[in-house]
């Protein structure tokens, strides 16, 4: 078959992108042929690791991404880019354009660069991309880094996969993440002050650094980096940085404590998006409806009606 | 029996005031009382009308809260005051303030205020308020307040069981409120412009109404009236917007529409929050954690176990 998801597989281990892209694409869409792929690229993973990039929009991610790329191609490494946009439905607007500045690396064939949103994957981009960085580590690339727009709840909950994150601000961040600054301080691994050759680096220094003090992180303390990634300065550092965490994951035996909990998580999501799928064809049968009705006329309490709909559910 | 549901709810019902306290207490608390509770008072329910007051901190929401009260007692009408305060697990900081802010009804015995917080209720606050709010009107009151502390996204979904959404806001609202503007705009029935003798109304009205214009609002264009409510002026206005949409709603036959997808939306989140509990139980259970490292050391995939575990979960 054409698009199998096996022989697709194959091809893209053999380096060849345009299968890789429509291994992506499945993904993205969901349904019975990604949860195949999914299968066979888990049994298939190899050593990959993955850096999550996330912060404010115009921070400088895709800038320092671009960066952190030339860095492991510097160790004849390859690398791919999975950037994430969960406010669209399709792949564009500002992410398009992060693609495009990320076109130094165009010609290079060992960069893979691919912008991902939601389309029908069961559970959404907290599911989806997990799934796809299993296929791009079944593919062998031993560094994927994932980028998101924004600082959002969901997109917190997506670097959550990531084995190291990174979360960049600039001078005078506060305004710009006030909503979630907490969460972000939860997450970060690597805090990068990007645009450092503006003025306010030592009171946003100070700031993240009380903020740490304050915070119940023991064992790794994140590392505070300042860069300029549009000059390509400091960016070896966070990448010396990224390594650090890693090697720090593997000696502490952290990194599989935290795999377990990834790995909990995900299944539970999973479980979570299955059931939600019964309940919503239990909720559209017409059986259901006229106890909707008794409902509505305050005939049947919706917890008694709860306990029904939850026997159903469990007898199919 | 001393603390029996039924018993409380006869007493509450005759004005007993410790009785009702005792009631909601076991509303917050949750558990098996509280759904016997629910049960009773759901097929008691009276005609109660329940309006949301939501709006940034600061605005002034308690202050036209007392405004309201006043409102409805010149009408010889029992009120009763649900402050919810989603951040905090017990009530407290701000809306005891606020409490104590209203207490120049503290005499009156026809109105009754009380702060909510989650405690252990199944689900938390999204289903102990409609609970709460079903508690207030099987003992009789014709309105009922429900207050929320800020704009948050439980706070929006609160808000959502009231019958009549009041978004405050204050001239130059727009930053206080930045993160969740669409979300106030989608839920708001009336707006208030509060602290109107401050600079900015007319910006901040044009504002509002832009932002209306665009929305998809078709039948009910929501009203924005100005307020000074700690001068009582405007709040008589905000009253009668109140009693134009509950007729809007009576006569459009919106309120029933409305009042059906509510419950339908309770009803699901009531499934969702058994199912959760059962998932915890198979989660927590010996025999999964053989799973759990079978999944670790990558021997079988996340999506094979979930099946499983929703197998397991459907033949208790």
């Amino acid at each position: 078959m054409k698009n199998d998801p096996k022989e697709l597989l194959d091809r893209a281990k053999q380096s060849n992108r345009v299968s890789l892209a429509k291994l992506l694409s499945i993904t993205e869409r969901g349904g019975e042929k990604a949860l195949q792929l999914t299968k066979l690229a888990f049994y298939q993973q190899k050593d990959s690791y993955l850096v999550g990039i996330t912060g404010a929009p115009g921070a400088g991610k895709s800038t320092l991404a671009n960066g952190l790329i030339t860095e492991v191609r510097k160790r004849a490494l390859e690398v791919a880019v999975l950037a994430v946009d969960p406010s669209s439905p399709f792949s564009g607007g500002a992410i398009l354009g992060d693609r495009v500045r990320m076109q130094g690396h165009s010609s290079d064939s060992g960069v893979y660069i691919r912008s991902m949103a939601t389309r029908g994957h069961l559970g959404g981009l907290a599911l989806a991309v997990p799934d796809a960085a299993r296929v791009l580590s079944a593919v062998g690339f031993p560094y994927v880094l994932l980028e998101t727009v924004g600082v959002g709840q969901v997109e917190v909950e997506i670097v959550e996969s990531a084995d190291t994150t990174i979360v960049v601000v600039t001078p005078g961040w506060g305004d710009s993440v006030q909503a979630n600054k907490a969460g972000l301080m939860e997450i970060a691994d690597i805090f990068v002050i990007n645009k450092a050759d503006r003025d306010g680096v030592r009171d946003t220094r100070r700031d993240i650094e009380t903020m740490l003090e304050m915070s119940d992180k023991n064992s790794w303390i994140p590392p505070v980096i300042e860069s300029v990634a549009s000059k390509g300065d400091g960016v070896d550092e966070v990448f010396e940085a990224v390594c650090s965490h890693r090697n720090y994951l593997q000696e502490s035996g952290q990194g599989l404590k935290i795999k377990e909990i990834r790995l909990v998580n995900e299944l539970k999501k999973i479980v979570e998006a299955q059931i939600d799928m019964r309940i919503d064809q239990v909720l559209s049968d017409p059986k259901f409806h006229l106890q909707q009705q008794k409902l509505m006329q305050g005939e049947i309490d919706p917890y008694t009606l709860a306990t029904e709909l939850v026997g159903l559910l469990f007898q199919n």
